[in-house]
């Protein structure tokens, strides 16, 4: 089944990718291989902060999560250059949380976007993973998540 | 020499490898590089729990990463279906070491896997590496470490 | 133009390589993919310590940032057999920025890498990044960052 079939039964709508605000690119390829930057969450187009243990809950960072991965499937669209059916499979994700010195569900809130994959891309969607907590992220965000994936 | 006999001769056997809680996998392979998901510090087949610089000291962190290492190993076999002599290069470890704000020998509890890699593989075990504090791990394990090899 | 010449023009000596101080190395190449061990900021040759947020405010993270950019292009030139010329493409770049709590522009500090590499290597300096702040560093330095290139 196309990716897009897929997308809309999930009524996915991907977003404008964004722009870089400095002197790097949103995703780089080598060989088959492509390398998305960091995305971090954004609810509603701005910075979506907050500290997972602190002023925000598993559940919620689990739909930061989740946003965080559509944003990641828009910039692999651009990446493909405008087609996701390109994408062979999800090889890697690194998921960023922002912690509280107490919080240790990291693994929980980044089902959000694993689960997204397994949703979109199916059995090509399963990837490996590694989800952790850290101290700080740009502009106070939640959550930040960089992918590697396989292209034809 | 195999792997195997190394293995025996350092008296390490492999764990059953762990199954994966989520939408993802232990493994994903594109071209001849594999990926590891990020493994987490296990005793006893339990989460090994901790702080460096808090209640844990950088001993016993060095011996949770050589745990992590050995379950590393055996996640590779996997990848390898089950012959590791197919391994051609341990090419990057990044270890995220569950640190304290005031803990700064991360380089040494990661040096735990480093050696070992080292003693297993030989010259093909020696890797590029990261290694740096974290906020808080999944399930507030000490350690969790991920890899990338080369192989056959 | 020669990589040489740009070096040249913004007044760039490349310093001696560090040797790793344990089991694992600077450099580990699969196909035509380089994956660069994390470099800590150093400043006169030693550890170059501080937190963001702290005790050190963006700017000198920043500085912090180009002196790390430079000891990785000078890994990156002893990875290509002493040609720097052999850089296809710098194609991510990690960046583990010591950050208090209270820390958010992980990303500002960054650029000073970022920036090195597009002066330096043009277009194909242009990479894929994450930036994010961490608990705590190797030898309590400010920053740390790796690296991923191709190569011919």
């Amino acid at each position: 089944m196309s990716i897009y079939t897929r997308l809309q039964e999930l009524n996915i709508a991907l977003p404008a990718t964004a722009a870089p605000a400095a002197s790097y690119v949103m995703h780089a390829q080598t060989g088959n291989t492509v390398f998305l930057s960091g995305h971090i969450a954004k609810k509603e187009g701005k910075p979506w902060t907050g500290r997972l243990g602190g002023d925000m809950e598993t559940e919620e960072g689990a739909l930061a999560a989740r946003a965080v991965g559509i944003d990641l499937i828009a910039t692999l669209e651009a990446a493909c250059g405008g087609d996701l059916n390109r994408v062979r499979r999800i090889v890697k994700l690194t998921s960023m949380v922002n912690s509280a010195a107490s919080f240790t569900e990291q693994h929980l809130v980044t089902n959000g976007a694993s689960d997204l994959f397994a949703q979109v891309f199916g059995t090509q969607g399963k990837h490996a993973r590694s989800a952790f907590g850290v101290a700080q992220l740009p502009l106070g965000t939640c959550l930040e998540i960089e992918l590697v994936a396989e292209v034809d």
